[in-house]
């Protein structure tokens, strides 16, 4: 388990505060080079362009397909253990982006089986919450054609196959170091079914370029599907992966709540609620009194309100740049960039709302981006299993 | 793990010199009583009449159910790593005996995931092992109306689920106490299957008495999945258990082999082969010399031949005491014992070779063995997923 006398960083445990050079030092990936920033498409994603990805593991093959138009695929997933708020759409925003732009295959894994393992929510809850993400993942648009959404309980004929030719390749003493000791003997298995959402494009497509935009607590299950794919037991290369800061929660700094509580925006929250939050949850980087702000100025970097902006929010780094000038100056007062951030958040809320509600039924709008049984095909047999082993009927 | 100074028995490993009475001490469950075998349907099989099925949990309720006529069932299952020999047919001409009897239902899981966990083969292999052994247990001829038969990777539409509500309530260091440490984190897994298994009738059919009949190092898998269901979270009574002591392998005492040496007898042996094997390989009882034979008699106890025919291969219990009775006092040679055990298995051999040979393709013939739809989604929803979670369309 990666730890210093100050901060730790696991898949299961973020706490204290982050330095995240020195996490890449521990968990040995590089930092962004400009020129690898430069590589990605124009326009570049804000979340690239200005840094909240800031190190990678193997992206230069994936720019290199995305600029030859080769095959090139990004893993995103979702654990389905709430209601989804902005920060979780930011990495499928971003996937979407880039498969418009380059054509990416994109695989969205749900892995419900590991939010029971790790939650207190019954099955029933996981499989609501599954439903409800799965809604909103569809509002965003992708390409069905290029995009496939797997979830764990509901694909297990394939996804349970794969895993269980890749759990033969892991330790439970690796998993021990990893994660730390897990509580059930589910969450020993499922870095197996990791392994197998990030192999996944590989298996169905063959062997080919994989990024995983990911945040960096993460990263230690790219590693353990990494060495995997290291073993040149399987026709695949090792995934690649682009590694995020942290979005800060309303409340400051830190990493976002994952669990839906009150003071994160919901992608289900109105304009009202939206602005409610940002009024009284968001912190402020400004000063205590009006007067004293204008006398001295706010701070944009510890300002959540800019951040969110900074981060997703804000397309124009020319409009950016103003209003963490005018902040610093003390020309924008606090509550003004506030509403400034809230009505981009509600608008960008409005359209994914918009989308979303005219959506027909989860399986008909979901049908499309499920894996075609000649897809299940290879994905078993590049795996391993041999062509005429039994299946499902 | 339970161990003493001189013997070993886990699932993985069985050393030493077995003291079945101390076995049970050690594992907490109860020899079979002469009440209980004489609740057993009449003709009784020879494997409770003699006690090789020696042992018990919760056997009561099973015994009930089948004589109320209600529903019950009998869960046995084969790990597909190798050819079957004639030790791995016991437990599935019982339960046959059984099903004739009472109507018993009867579940055949096979766990080709474990096998691959724990040994050597390539998925490859172990998937032409389960066909193969697929087609000699449709030999033995079940009804196919009350058995169904599972294989872990083809159904794991509905194994992977249940396992995935069931390793929530096993802690890794139950398994490590149970089975010892595992070698890789599909066998951290494994007990989660394994319950999914022996719940399964209940899962698909409602609460009621299931009866596994078991060599008695296969008891642990029982008692984590007793564990399981006494935590009264699924509407399941607790599985019960008929333990078997081990087959002698033909070179004497000590667990039969399972992986198809030379010396084991295979399913697919001909008659030639049966008695080259038992003739140059079975373990005898008797003296050295015809003349110290004739003078000082054999004895049936150690004499593999005998165990064989006293095992399962000799319906009579009049002729085998016959038998045992010139075998001690020297009326009866050794070779000559030899030639009529082989004769038994061979004449067993050809009607279930003949049968498996009358065969259609296995898809075909399993075809009426695996679940239903509905008997997929009654599985799934018993084990906590809701009527209208995913699955596959």
């Amino acid at each position: 388990m990666p730890a210093t006398d100050d901060f730790t960083v696991t898949p299961y445990a973020v706490e204290g505060d982050i330095d995240y050079d020195r996490l890449l030092e521990q968990f040995g990936a590089d930092a962004l080079s400009p020129e690898q920033k430069a590589r990605f498409p124009s326009p570049t994603h804000p979340l690239v362009r200005r840094e909240v990805f800031y190190a990678e593991r193997d992206v230069d093959p994936f720019l290199d397909a995305a600029s030859e138009g080769t095959t090139h695929s990004i893993v995103t997933g979702r654990g389905p253990s709430g209601p989804m708020h902005i920060g979780h759409v930011f990495p499928f925003y971003f996937a979407k982006h880039l498969q418009d732009q380059t054509g990416a295959l994109v695989y969205i894994p749900f892995s419900d089986d590991e939010k029971y393992f790790l939650k207190d929510n019954s099955l029933e809850e996981i499989s609501d919450y599954t439903r409800e993400n799965l809604l909103d993942l569809l509002a965003i648009g992708f390409d069905p054609e290029r995009t496939r959404i797997v979830v764990d309980t509901a694909d297990a004929d394939v996804v349970y196959p794969l895993a269980t030719a890749f759990a033969k390749e892991v330790t439970q003493s690796t998993v021990d170091a990893t994660y730390g000791d897990p509580e059930n003997i589910g969450l020993s298995f499922y870095p197996a079914v990791q392994a197998t959402h990030l192999l996944l494009p590989q298996l169905v497509e063959g062997r080919h370029p994989t990024l995983v935009p990911i945040a960096v607590d993460q990263d230690p299950h790219v590693r353990v599907c990494r060495d995997i794919a290291a073993k040149q037991r399987y026709d695949v290369d090792k995934p690649g992966a682009l590694l995020s800061k942290f979005l800060p929660s309303l409340e400051g700094p830190g990493k976002m709540s994952s669990s839906g509580d009150e003071a994160s925006i919901l992608l289900s929250d109105d304009r009202e609620t939206v602005f409610e939050k940002i009024r009284t949850h968001a912190f402020s980087g400004g000063q205590t009194s009006i007067d004293e702000h204008r006398r001295r100025g706010g701070n944009p970097e510890i300002d959540v309100s800019y951040r969110l902006l900074y981060y997703f929010f804000e397309e124009s780094d020319e409009r950016l740049e103003r209003l963490a000038r005018e902040y610093r100056d003390g020309t924008l007062l606090s509550g003004e960039l506030k509403d400034i951030a809230a009505e981009k958040i509600a608008d960008f809320l409005d359209a994914h709302q918009e989308r979303r509600e005219s959506l027909d039924s989860l399986e008909a709008e979901l049908e499309p981006y499920r894996l075609t049984a000649d897809e299940r095909r290879a994905a078993r047999e590049r795996a391993g299993f041999p062509a005429n082993a039994l299946i499902q009927q």
